[in-house]
């Protein structure tokens, strides 16, 4: 990797972890300059749609890399139950490990931006697809299909995604516990 | 109502509706106090706590008022497949009467504070607990009891959260409606 290119991951890196933690109005470039350590003028080079861009290019990111890490969980698992255990367990290590201060790390800003920044919404809106794309493999998985799995896979990351707002407020991972008690009757797992 | 306690309640409901739609960071005391219409000492005379209490308590009411209109579409239904229908109806009508920019009134802000605000976050424990309790007391409608009513009372609030924040972002009530679906499914309703 080119020292430019390096710099550009660093900004996107850093920016994701700001915004997963801060959300989009906490955190500003002059904060994102110095976790990146990168040269203020990269950041110009590297996004010239300024924080907007950033923002909407981090997410992506970090919804890649989160996707990722899910489907590796995934497919370690041996059963239904287990895939299921896998998924929460997956966010409830997060949880636990970051004294709660990390769920999901696109909601924040989801939330924040979708009436007001289009580029922001967007990227929510892309990285969220991918995850129900994910979901809706896990209900063929149970024998789904066509709309029944669309409808399972819509429901089990809104659960996923409420479940991780609680938990953060809750500081605890009882509606993470509860969704999955719950999930698991509902697939008969 | 006096002319002070009129001013107060004006500030909390101007400070509910910037909260739900541009989140704590997004809001500015000269915003509520515009909004508002009410003298900026009036602000400080009733909230000397400043930003943080004004949220804390404009969140607990936005709360309470959300709760008392969930009840009341509750009690007005003649089935339990009919009390679904008026719970996710109530949220999708206010997404579409906002052009999606009104979710769940109280994530945005619990999100972006539930780590940097203790005031805010306790008021966001409050009312989630309260509808929680909402939630177990119509899976108790459906002849849960103890823990199995709890478990499905904290998941019924958690895909209801997750699918208001996913309708915000894909511009659709079809999130809510999915879940809808899938959870009368799960209930045998």
């Amino acid at each position: 990797m080119k020292k430019g290119e390096r710099s550009k991951a660093r900004i996107l890196e850093a920016t994701g972890h700001l915004l997963a933690r801060q959300g989009y109005h906490g955190t500003g470039l002059a904060q994102i300059v110095k976790e990146a350590d990168a040269p203020r003028g990269s950041l110009y080079f590297h996004f010239p749609g300024g924080k907007e861009e950033i923002a909407a290019r981090a997410l992506v990111e970090v919804g890649r890399r989160t996707r990722g890490e899910l489907a590796t969980a995934l497919e370690g698992a041996r059963s239904v139950g287990d895939a299921l255990d896998a998924l929460l367990g997956y966010f409830a290590e997060q949880l636990r490990a970051s004294d709660f201060e990390l769920g999901c790390p696109v909601a924040t800003v989801a939330l924040e931006a979708a009436a007001t920044s289009a580029p922001v919404r967007e990227a929510a809106l892309e990285v969220y697809g991918a995850w129900q794309e994910l979901a809706t493999r896990f209900a063929h998985g149970v024998g789904l299909e066509g709309d029944a799995a669309n409808d399972m896979g819509l429901a089990i990351l809104s659960t996923i995604e409420g479940a991780l707002l609680l938990a953060r407020v809750q500081r605890s991972t009882e509606p993470l516990e509860a969704s999955g008690r719950v999930l698991r009757k509902l697939l008969g797992v």
